[in-house]
């Protein structure tokens, strides 16, 4: 199965790279100018020993069978309206959480969640998942992550390869989280786990079910 | 410190009562029938071997100096509305979650969330806490918590209050939420912990940010 990671130069694309390369999967890091995917993809290569491919997002989301979009929210939409006939064929995961700063971080969703106006854009098997994860610590292979990952979706069959692609990061527990609606849920926790840290002089958080 | 727990004859009110005794606060049990407050407060004395009081509702708050609210979200606003004038002197703990049931639980608060409804009748010494507590384990002494618990509020006094409360019972682990505008947030993830524990097949479920 090949997993391209579309925008995948940021922290939590690093983390995702790496970690589902040492689980096996076969690995594309997208980004919209060519060479830097390809010099993130040699730096990640190193850092696992894995291979894993730089291709630009277009090619990225053509070979793939599975694409998580960790692109910034204010160019999502556009992102996916463009590449509509190519990604609605795909499983499509979004772990995107819209938020502006203003006194702390708030959660500013397009109808909803991000999760279901991209669904709107592109069909049912797009999935949520990976909002919560805390994207600097999880990019850190020194790190050993012990973080609960609620999935979301109303594809069943899109949403258990999304389960097992969890599942198969060390100490990642993936939890089904019931339908794309309860997006809106996980999305506005990551800007409240990024406030409470700050005023709890903590460390960037994750989530735990216990 | 005498802390009454309104209503508390249920599983979140019996945790509380016995875990704060033991903690070696002054704990009084509240219920709309003198007798059944009694008998409770008889009860948990049993399994604690600390004193604990039964009061009807109404003398239960006028002793005390902080009132937690365990009562059922249904009657929560008006008997804040009848006790309005004793209850604004008081330090008042909103653990409510209004929620209600179509195809799993779904959250319905009034205006906001509970908690902000609760201060716009009693003023700013209204905290939110224990929302995300899961009772029934909280309620068995055999049940050691690991859990995190959440404190919003918008006087810093009385919020500082509530996690020294909070910290007092073990291996609970109070955290500044921020402004009680947060409680929303707060309140609906308790009926997403729910339908996410019967999705996954687990016990009732709490909190923890690791």
């Amino acid at each position: 199965m090949i997993i391209s990671i579309v925008g995948g130069t940021g922290n939590l694309g690093k983390g995702l790279a790496v970690r589902l390369a040492l689980a096996g999967y076969n690995v594309v890091i997208g980004s919209r100018v060519d060479e830097k995917a390809k010099a993130k993809a040699e730096e990640y290569c190193k850092l696992c020993g894995c291979k894993i491919e730089g291709l630009s997002n277009e090619k990225a989301i053509e070979v793939c069978d599975v694409a998580i979009l960790t692109i910034p929210w204010e160019n999502a939409l556009d992102f996916v309206k463009e590449h509509r006939k190519v990604l609605s064929k795909k499983i499509v995961v979004s772990p995107i959480v819209p938020m502006v700063k203003e006194n702390g971080f708030v959660y500013n969703p397009p109808n909803g969640s991000m999760a279901e106006s991209i669904a709107n854009i592109l069909g049912d098997k797009v999935v949520s998942s990976f909002q919560n994860v805390p994207a600097k610590r999880f990019s850190n292979l020194n790190e050993i992550p012990e973080f609960d990952v609620i999935v979301c979706g109303d594809n069943e069959d899109a949403k258990a390869v999304v389960m097992e692609i969890v599942n198969s990061i060390e100490r990642l527990r993936a939890l089904d989280g019931g339908p794309l609606s309860n997006s809106r849920i996980v999305e506005s926790f990551t800007p409240f786990l990024i406030s409470l840290a700050l005023r709890n002089g903590m460390k960037e958080l994750g989530l735990r079910f216990v």
